[in-house]
């Protein structure tokens, strides 16, 4: 057993453990596990480890960026996380790990090697940051998406991971996602997260997520600029500014040529040492 | 918003998040919220506040005395409970806020003041605290308690709150406690915490238990301390120990002329800072 220092925070209620790599060197799944467990550990979503990125075999890119070491609950290897990106960007400033880079006229930035890539981020006031999100794809025929209360028209959108967009007429706080929706399995073989949408104003709009493999989520960012696009294509305005309002809280969504933006809150909530055992 | 010394720990997985008044004054219902919040905050199934019992008006007793002011994480205020007097024993240890008083001879106790009145605790080793946990009466007339997969006779036993205990000949690991049990409300108007066990050896009991209000849980001590006096009375030998597993861990229950001692783990996993907000 041994004490790391540790970090709580959340990003629209997507909650993670941060970790600083020089401190607590590599972390085995079983001690995610532990971190990540509600009751008999800490608590989180998952945990996002600050490693030099010339530490991580996968990375081929400059080796003194910062590597988000993301790993899911379970323990297992992650790639990216929209809202884990912004918690980990408040993490390294509030740490002293790292200063945005600046040019006048500019509030600066950060790199963050990842293992979906390079991600440039902006931490701007009140504890809002924005993200380059890389390009956003709406993909060719809608699809068809049902639930137990329905069947809706679907907008494919790839956001680096899959997702089907269904804009709702009812209002999505009246929906059961107690259980997955179903789809059509050959169209889309890796599944899919689902958006369930309702148009709350001029470019404002209401999101409930249910995503692959965990089910409905407080938020998650890809979604979010899922959404987004889609409402977009739907549109026939493909460039703009979007507010989408997720249970967690509230983002906005930038596309620009294809390249989307996320902006939106990261808090560091509790800081201190852990008791860190090997197994539950 | 300001910032909190705390501690979070566990009593066979049920968790507290502990505070020391003298750092924190009052806590007000919606912090209480805010810290026992699993993603927003930080998580526990309540709070546990150590108050000089002098400041507390309910308190007629020795004014020096520690008292546990216990919160449930909704914010409404609690009057004892089994685990988390472990946790907050080990909490006033750790932090030196305590130092158990003995005799020769004698391990060493603390008087603790609850809402339910004084409480006896022995710090034992390797983390074991034993817990004065007062009279125990197994009451009258068998009563019946139904789920959807069958009805059972169930034992009538008070430890200051009702306990319903049913003994199954079938594995307990294969009961769905999904949904409330239910029994006669004529006979129960309080409602009743529901125990479902096993007789697994020699004085070994295993135990799920579905608690009023909250549905199933890791572990409930006075459930505990219910099913060996239920079991006790079924054999005809109302004193003795026994070992109780419950989902969260093991417990040990000894019963004595009609008074029971709780003993089982307790431990503290983190200690930090909490950036305390009024609300989520």
């Amino acid at each position: 057993m041994s004490s790391w220092r540790f970090a709580k925070g959340h990003g629209t209620g997507n909650d993670f453990i941060l970790l600083a790599g020089s401190e607590v060197g590599e972390v085995t799944e079983q001690q995610v596990r532990f971190l990540c467990d509600r009751r008999f550990g800490i608590g989180g979503d998952g945990i996002l480890r600050a490693v030099r990125a010339g530490e991580m075999p996968e990375w081929q890119g400059d080796p003194g960026l910062w590597f988000m070491d993301y790993r899911n609950s379970d323990g297992s290897v992650a790639e990216m996380c929209g809202n884990g990106l912004r918690v980990f960007t408040r993490f390294l400033l509030a740490e002293g790990m790292a200063t945005p880079t600046s040019r006048p006229g500019d509030s600066g930035w950060l790199d963050v090697a990842t293992r979906a890539g390079l991600r440039r981020v902006w931490p701007l006031t009140e504890g809002q940051v924005r993200l380059d999100m890389g390009p956003v794809v709406v993909c060719g025929e809608p699809a068809v998406v049902e639930t137990g209360q329905g069947s809706w028209r679907a907008w494919p959108v790839d956001v680096g991971n899959p997702h089907l967009v269904t804009f709702q007429d009812e209002p999505i706080a009246e929906l059961d996602l107690s259980r997955a929706p179903t789809f059509d399995p050959g169209r889309h073989p890796r599944g899919s997260n689902v958006e369930f949408v309702n148009v709350v104003g001029d470019r404002h709009l209401r999101l409930r997520v249910f995503e692959r493999g965990s089910g409905e989520t407080h938020s998650c960012g890809t979604g979010v600029v899922a959404t987004a696009a889609a409402q977009a294509a739907r549109m026939g305005e493909p460039d703009g500014t979007w507010t989408v309002d997720v249970p967690g809280g509230r983002l906005h969504v930038e596309i620009t040529a294809g390249q989307a933006f996320l902006t939106g809150p990261a808090v560091i909530v509790a800081r201190g040492d852990v008791e860190v055992h090997d197994q539950l």
